[in-house]
């Protein structure tokens, strides 16, 4: 998928919204875990009741991981059922990978080539050899960590040469690396304020933007700042949709949350005369 | 295992040698793929021939979640190994982990609670509370990038605020997480004549040093510039030694490699009066 197919299917559905999928093993509904495969229980009915709301998916490797090879199994199932059920719908892998060439590669391979993400998020600290590997794959994205939602923001990411944060470097330089259709950045909703002055580097960019509702992000403060002319946005929301009920119904109540905020975002970009 | 635990395993050892497993498939002698677990046979292999001469391994995981779920079932296996043969052994995840807090929580339960690991590698980008859900752990410990050993390390790791580099920042700012006992730093030996500035930041941390062999960086230098009372210096070989070899006897003569190493490091040890 690229750019210009990331914006269609967002005027097909009225939405940017992506459903995050940190599906902890010990918040999920009780009556599930006599599955076979519980997490993957779970996704499947999070995904059904949400998709006709969402615009991409985003499992949280961390998440699966701590199940160890079953928890990948849980992964790798969870991946396939959207592109085989929902193959519009855009899947992001939340691994915040990273390391010198040879072994970035490796983990393309683990997410790009034996899965069949459209995404992987990267961390930049090691720079750009760690992340080109990751653009070797055609219609594959890398989302790159520019400024996050957490309070460690502030730690390192604010570091400023001459007037040049350190996000913004990550900013200007990564951007030689990739393009429109394969580059896109993760920017906290923490920090709406700063959509604005990010949107002065990168216009065009879609932005990957954690932290609206749970994390206290404010969805209108985003549309206002970080909206462009092709949407450029994918707001993600984890546990205020897929945790919201804890019953039989949970699924339900899942789509309702989503449903929503997909309300919300239409308005935006019925606001932004985007549809 | 503390700092204490740490130097004096070097001083019985002899050696401050850490072996990285990044054992790849396709690299890995052929007749080894008959076996059910090809990668934990070559690690097992691999293992026995080279503990003599080592303090430390260091699986990256990269290499193992290529192989999806299959492969992190050989990763558990290597580390069980690991611990349940030469339990004395500093066993480090290399995953360069590293997300918001109840997300790295999660990855700190897959690598320091579900597996036996000694420690892993983290990634500073997102800041402290990213990093510290890894330090709740007693005994085990985070291992921090600093100055990495690729190429990409120039284009963020220097940028500069008013003579300080990040990766300096880096330093000074993440000791307050910890303490000797449970952080330690990467340092690339690529950049070994940095190691002389950073010693005067953190004069008594372990230092893990990849890059020496393979990817150019001298023993010799590191040693002059890192070492300090306590050795505080792993230094990472891995394809150098256990792709020395492609035969049937690669055991032996990664064995053998190991053993080079550990006889150049035993000089050191010795000049520093260390041993």
């Amino acid at each position: 998928m690229d750019h210009a197919g990331l914006f269609e299917n967002i005027v097909k559905k009225r939405s940017f919204l992506c459903v995050g999928l940190d599906s902890e093993t010990g918040k999920i509904p009780e009556f599930l875990l006599k599955e076979k495969d519980p997490v993957f229980e779970f996704n499947k009915r999070i995904i059904d009741a949400t998709a006709a709301f969402t615009v991409a998916y985003k499992p949280n490797s961390a998440f699966y991981e701590c199940n160890g090879a079953k928890g990948w199994l849980s992964l790798e199932a969870t991946v396939n059922y959207i592109k085989e059920n929902y193959p519009d719908i855009f899947v992001i892998a939340d691994a915040k990978r990273g390391d010198i060439g040879n072994t970035s590669k490796m983990y393309a391979k683990a997410f790009l080539e034996n899965m069949p993400f459209d995404a992987i998020t990267v961390a930049p600290y090691m720079g750009e050899d760690s992340v080109t590997p990751f653009l070797s794959y055609k219609d594959k994205w890398v989302i790159l960590l520019a400024l996050t939602s957490n309070k460690g923001a502030d730690d390192f990411q604010y570091h400023n040469e001459d007037g040049l944060k350190l996000f913004e470097r990550v900013l200007n330089v990564s951007q030689k690396w990739g393009t429109l259709n394969n580059m896109m950045y993760v920017v906290g909703a923490t920090r709406a304020e700063m959509l604005k002055e990010i949107r002065q580097l990168i216009p065009d960019h879609f932005l990957l933007v954690p932290g609206v509702g749970a994390q206290g992000g404010s969805l209108a403060e985003v549309a206002k700042y970080g909206m462009n002319s092709k949407c450029g946005l994918l707001v993600n929301s984890s546990r205020n949709i897929i945790f919201a009920d804890n019953s039989e119904n949970f699924d339900i109540v899942a789509g309702e949350k989503a449903k929503e905020i997909q309300t919300e975002m239409e308005a935006h970009l019925s606001k932004h005369n985007l549809i």
